[in-house]
């Protein structure tokens, strides 16, 4: 008897890094103080108490038991269309929206809306693992510019035209970057999308942090004001981080209508449609929670201060880069593999954070901190945490 | 300056079933009475309202805001475990169930697990739509058995085993089927099993509405007591009909525990892990709500006798097969695609039914009623309203 197989490019790629990660934290003993987790990025404070009442109400109620529209439902894509227009001064409508169950399902239903297995994706290295992960279980080709340290993480656009060849479906980038941190510039980006444009090549960004970028209430770029950017951009967004609802699962697209279009074919297969009762409870959210998500907001900026601080008295460890929600980290140890660094830094010193090596190829001096999980106080644990491992 | 493409696989995939059909109510002037809505399958009658309250109480705790098991919850893994083990009398344990976002996602998610681009997954024609645009959309060929009328719609064992060549990496059924109503006999099923297991095929079973049984409480197969199952069958679930609650979006996976390991790296990449809510509501609920279920059973199979009835006093119309949740209706009209049938009987008679025609090649003299959706007096206004179209 033949055994039936698995898909080869799923059985190849690595367990889901995460829960690995949180297995080493079991074998911590605690003789140092509480575990300090910067691994998964989750805002570490709770969702404001009316986001709380609203979930509560939509998901006892009626109204939102059977199916919805697969696009996502009405009140929400406008009122998410009105902040987006508000936030980017753009005239962005409730049909350039499509929700989707978290911001990992906005990119791989955009994803599978341009791109099938044989087809090739660009991306930066590092990035983001759940991009990889979600192109090689398709079939996809994975190709890479390099966003290096002496770039201050953010990839050089020269770079990006020469990898920008005509087989390019699309380049997909995160600003703010996970896992770096890296903010990328607006005259960076309108250079990018203009590469893109001309070579017709989808640009796909995850703007999955743009409301914890440390110049507040700016706009993150202008692309969105360009005649034509339909036929260009796809904007993702989730709205796990800034309304502490990872658990509840919506993210967002926005983008052309023929986009929108293709994108609810491809998520009438994944799920029909995302669920609904948080949808309903988000829609009445945005508005009245915009100032809380602001005092969150600052609240991350002094964490990122406090980290500064911090890796300022490590004179081993260096903090390379730091944005909205992750710093990248260089470890002290020459030719030690980031995953052993990791893994003694998480079973001996009670700190998880993620291995650089999990984020692509040439990251093992590096170590990504989720500092937003963090309070401040906790943070300035750090020092004393990070030299018990000292080389 | 080139325009960027779509997934051409995306792109020739028509636009979903379910909305275009709605779309034909507008039409409807509304002369003979309200809209008898029998297209999509959802239940007519709201959830329990402890389920409501369940699920209220989940979504406003700070409990299940952060990200959960990426398989499920554990609660829920356990208590969904235990009641197909009681209900199949077979040793299924948390182990074996991984939880996903509703049905559809249940299937691409082991679909994926199992099969790439270029390979091969037999199906039964007619089949349910999503199954096949699923695969279409993946580069996935499908390859079909008739099930044809002759022989009650359910797929000849010997023609199965015909098709069941080395290539082909899963067969995917459903019973109750969808969109015909068959129901699969077991002796049938293990014969299925057995030329799986013989080919190194894996059996994908999707038993979205085995809770509406007309024979009730029996086991609908006994496959899980095999020994080695792991190796062959995945069992498909969906919390939509059974619990009303397809807007919360909840379903389950049962299969070997190498499978949900590989289902989980999908997950991780399709939508991190179901939402947590819902899931919590539903552990609860399933133990308690047990007879509500068994109550709603017994309706249903009043409504399918209503139907029965109906159909009788109809003979220019004939049901061709009924079971646990829909009808298939061979329609009068000689040489007319179920397209246009259904669409003069949406805007005519104010009837919504999916034309045969959305469930594959050769069923344009059938129309699919989802029956259940109506209650028992709702079913006796067919009669006035087909009348309304004869040929
Ligand atoms: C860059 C990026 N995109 C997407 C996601 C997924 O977010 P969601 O919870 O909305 O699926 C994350 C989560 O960590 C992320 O860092
Ligand atoms: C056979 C079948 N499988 C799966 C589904 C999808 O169910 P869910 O709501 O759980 O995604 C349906 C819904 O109609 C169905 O008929």
């Amino acid at each position: 008897m033949p055994a039936p197989i698995f898909n080869p490019l799923v059985a190849n790629l690595s367990a889901p890094p995460i829960p690995l990660v949180q297995a080493w934290a079991e074998e911590y003993s605690g003789a140092h103080g509480p575990l300090i987790d910067l691994s998964q990025a989750v805002p570490g404070y709770p969702p404001h108490r009316d986001m709380l009442q609203w979930l509560g109400e939509a998901a006892s109620s009626t109204a939102y038991t059977g199916y919805g529209p697969i696009e996502g439902e009405t009140v929400l894509r406008k009122a998410y269309a009105e902040h987006v227009a508000d936030l980017y001064g753009a005239p962005v409508e409730a049909a350039n929206v499509h929700i989707t169950a978290g911001c990992n399902q906005a990119f791989i239903a955009s994803i599978v809306a341009v791109a099938g297995a044989g087809d090739t994706v660009l991306m930066a290295n590092p990035f983001y693992f759940n991009h990889e992960s979600t192109l090689a279980m398709l079939g996809i080709e994975s190709r890479f510019v390099d966003a290096s340290a002496a770039q201050g993480f953010v990839p050089d656009v020269q770079a990006i035209a020469g990898a920008l060849t005509s087989d390019v479906r699309a380049l997909a980038l995160v600003t703010p970057n996970n896992p770096t941190g890296a903010i990328y510039p607006p005259q960076m980006l309108q250079a990018v999308y203009d590469l893109c444009r001309a070579n017709g090549t989808w640009l796909i960004l995850d703007e999955t942090y743009r409301d914890f970028l440390p110049s507040g209430s700016e706009a993150p770029h202008r692309l969105l004001s360009l005649p034509g950017w339909q036929d260009t951009l796809i904007q993702l967004y989730s709205f796990s981080k800034s309304f502490c609802i990872p658990g509840h699962r919506l993210g967002a697209i926005v983008a052309g209508s023929e986009v929108v279009e293709n994108v609810a074919k491809v998520m009438d297969n994944l799920q029909i449609c995302a669920p609904r009762p948080p949808q309903a409870a988000i829609a009445r959210a945005i508005a009245p929670l915009g100032s809380w998500r602001e005092a969150n907001r600052m609240e991350i900026v002094g964490r990122a201060e406090a980290l500064h601080d911090v890796m300022k008295r490590l004179p081993d460890w260096r903090l390379e880069a730091i944005g909205a929600y992750f710093a990248f980290i260089r470890h002290p140890f020459d030719g030690v593999s980031s995953v052993v660094v990791a893994e003694r830094l998480a079973k001996e010193a009670g700190v998880l954070a993620l291995p650089g090596a999990f984020f692509g190829e040439g990251q093992e001096r590096f170590l990504r901190f989720a500092f937003a999980n963090a309070d401040v106080a906790t943070i300035r644990l750090l020092e004393g945490r990070l030299v018990l491992i000292a080389p």
